[in-house]
């Protein structure tokens, strides 16, 4: 169930806005054949299954404003696609023009002395990072899939990932933005100082809007450090009321502190099994904990003194950079495959309160035994910004209960439905359950007064709309 | 000139809002005796005086919204008011209600868990800090006006300050946010878990709104530690550009950075004479910039190796927490009351790229020599966000002339024309010179969509005002 109207791609006289299109960008990148767009219509989880009335990919905002001038005239919606490396359907078409951005992929010269780049909004994370490494600088944020990943989609979803507990998330790494509205027109922050106050903060209004107010075109990006020396420390916990208990004496002892994460008992046996790695602790914790910190120089001392005498703390491995630090982090980045290796779980992104945290986790465990007598959970995640993913495996993927009870439980613990992925349409159904009427009511009235017509992402963070989507779920990287 | 026709106060039938008002938040709380008035209508610089139809004090975000709706149903506009400490008349009425928000001080229980606190909106900074010190936390955000500066204002305004290098400013220590729209609709966000990305983010719309889209009443704020231990630089470097390119290097190599600030030439001369403190250094240097480290351990060391071969660093002093500690930072702090003992100046805050403030600050020379005879500068501020107060002392306080040619030179520098006070009525016919075209449209198009009527704070950011005060200038703290 789409929110307007828009006819199956069958219907549409895409010929002529083909050819419309084709004027602008060209008519190599205009796509219809079915075989060449197929990527384009089906999300990284194979849940959200589309269709595209066909893919446009512009090389410039110029271009981007004509496109979607020419896509208003004849109505229907547009959906702006990156990586294409989303997990909730936020740009999946439903009979809409997918418009692709990686076209968008220039990057700019480095300031070393704000530390700061401008790169086009189809660049991959992988793109940026590589661009500005020479300059011992990297990107504040950091993902799994940054291989694929671009950076406007990044903004899009106001994107994570594990360094947020130092640099936050993408919207605190933006200085600069340039955007083009439903109507055609080009709007640009320009970074001028850091102070620069008054006013809407237009690279703010952006990060996580999902594509629904404008599409990013380019942005400007604050860099950060490539530091010199690592330090990395697996922590067993003997519960995880020590694990979150600990979260704020590590930030405070921790200057340099880059991140905490979790993989509980479950994913941490699953992951030694199918690395074939030695579990690392003689007795399997409840909680396992990776803590990193990085610097310009060696920090493994401090990491070490900051972990003594943490209360519940039963043991603890840690390694400088090297090896000894890769084997380390494969007990958390490894789970992922580790669980697609068993089967296609129910994954759910969410966001909980720290002080709610072991209470929440305590109760997915009888939630998940109803889901089925073959339901098996498995939790880990950003710990320091309360963000964890609930994974179940052995319950039909088809069905949406063991999904809805967890979200359930989440709103129950004071949690947020969408932690770093986003909303999309897969949870644009909860939002009204999640946010307050009032947020929401904001919302609604700066979607109407920027995109009247509703033409950009139909469906997407719209709190009146059920999901559309096939559900064919399938495996899921992060 | 106001942009929406409001009457003077004389011709307004004052009395019937005044019973509405009345009835809304008691009788006690209804102002209109022009005597008790007075502190209202006037800025903190006394540059902006203007006449308030009446002022109401809510002591709710209930009693907001049922004033906002009796002001909407009678027409005329509604100034938002905090603690007064703003220099850019932003809070300023003319012929408008003022609501005072200073009866929303409540002060919530201390999140020890996730260092936060809710506070209202009225409560003053410095009570906030006093509040969560016996946690040995403290806010984010430090500024001078601590002690009369309300945290609404401070979100309203996107406040600044001092520790803005490590922090951020307002915007970045919003975790949750109530506030009342122009049509008195309460909108909250609440504070679920630090990741809930999906949608608009209302904190960061609020922060730097200026009251013009809605009126703060509770603010729930990320604290940060109140460190054991500092320490602090005072350092001499031959040239402001020195100065400028130490920036990066010591963000790099003290991660408990907390303030690099810059006193010019002219300015370490005033304060010393007036302070009757001896110079710092022999030769008196282009540029003094104070660096302060804060941690949990000891770190006048680390402060000390970071400085140790900085280009242009002629000569340095430093001292740990303390006496010295005091007298180090009094060369900063004392610059403003030095300054306004020598006469009224021409006060400007604004924001440069790094990379041009050497070339601003050598223009302003000659710009200020052409200003008059007796015209002299001083400059200081926040040197790592780019942040600078620029004072001209020795010019005719009612002429605008050396404030236009120094808002020139920003902008001809690619800086910012409000940095960290904001743009309030001071600076609103600058900001069509100083944002891009589909930016104001973008934030014309929000204002009306959440206040159409244009009840909330007339006048302020408005790029389609010409500014509405009497040239009577008086003392400026910052």
């Amino acid at each position: 169930v789409n929110p307007s109207p828009v006819p199956d791609a069958a219907e549409r006289p895409s010929s002529e806005l083909a050819a419309d299109l084709a004027a602008i960008v060209g008519p190599d990148h205009v796509l219809t054949e079915p075989s060449v767009i197929a990527g384009y219509e089906t999300d990284w989880t194979g849940r959200f299954q589309g269709t595209a009335l066909l893919v446009v990919r512009p090389r410039s905002a110029e271009e981007v404003g004509a496109v979607l001038r020419a896509c208003g005239a004849r109505g229907g919606g547009v959906v702006p696609q990156g990586g294409n490396t989303g997990l909730v359907g936020g740009a999946t078409p439903y009979g809409h023009v997918v418009l692709s951005t990686t076209r968008l992929d220039e990057l700019g010269p480095v300031d070393e002395v704000v530390a700061e780049v401008e790169v086009g909004a189809g660049a991959t994370l992988e793109a940026v990072q590589a661009h500005v490494a020479p300059n011992a600088l990297t990107t504040g944020v950091d993902i799994a899939a940054r291989g694929s990943a671009t950076i406007g989609g990044m903004v899009a979803t106001d994107a994570g990932g594990t360094r947020t507990v130092r640099h936050g998330t993408m919207r605190s790494q933006l200085v600069g933005i340039e955007a083009v509205l439903a109507d055609g027109r080009l709007v640009r922050h320009d970074p001028r100082a850091d102070a620069d106050a008054g006013g809407v903060h237009l690279p703010s209004l952006l990060a996580g809007s999902e594509g629904t107010l404008g599409i990013v075109t380019r942005v400007r990006l604050r860099l950060v450090p490539r530091w010199r020396f690592r330090a990395v420390a697996l922590v067993a916990f003997e519960d995880l009321a020590s694990a979150c208990a600990a979260i704020p004496r590590l930030r405070r002892s921790l200057p340099d502190l880059e991140a905490i994460e979790f993989v509980d008992q479950a994913g941490l046996a699953l992951v030694s099994a199918h690395a074939g790695m030695a579990a690392p602790f003689r007795a399997a914790p409840a909680a396992s904990v990776l803590v990193e910190t990085a610097a310009d120089r060696p920090v493994l001392d401090e990491l070490v003194a900051a972990l003594d005498g943490l209360p519940g703390l039963h043991d603890a491995v840690a390694a400088d950079d090297g090896p000894d630090r890769t084997r380390l982090w494969s007990y958390r980045e490894r789970v992922t495959e580790a669980i697609a290796a068993v089967g296609v779980p129910h994954k759910l992104d969410v966001g909980l309160p720290p002080a709610t945290i072991p209470a929440f986790v305590a109760a997915l465990g009888p939630a998940v035994v109803a889901a089925g007598p073959e339901a098996r959970l498995v939790v880990f995640g950003h710990l320091a910004a309360g963000n964890l993913h609930v994974n179940v495996l052995g319950v039909d993927p088809a069905s949406e209960q063991v999904d809805d009870v967890i979200l359930q439980l989440v709103l129950a613990h004071g949690g947020s439905i969408g932690a770093e992925h986003g909303i999309g349409r897969a949870k644009a159904r909860w939002l009204s359950r999640a946010r307050s009427p009032g947020e929401l009511a904001v919302q609604v009235a700066i979607k109407r007064a920027l995109d009247p017509g509703g033409l950009l992402n139909p469906g997407v963070l719209d709190p009146g709309v059920a999901p559309a989507h096939d559900h064919r779920p399938g495996p899921d990287g992060r």
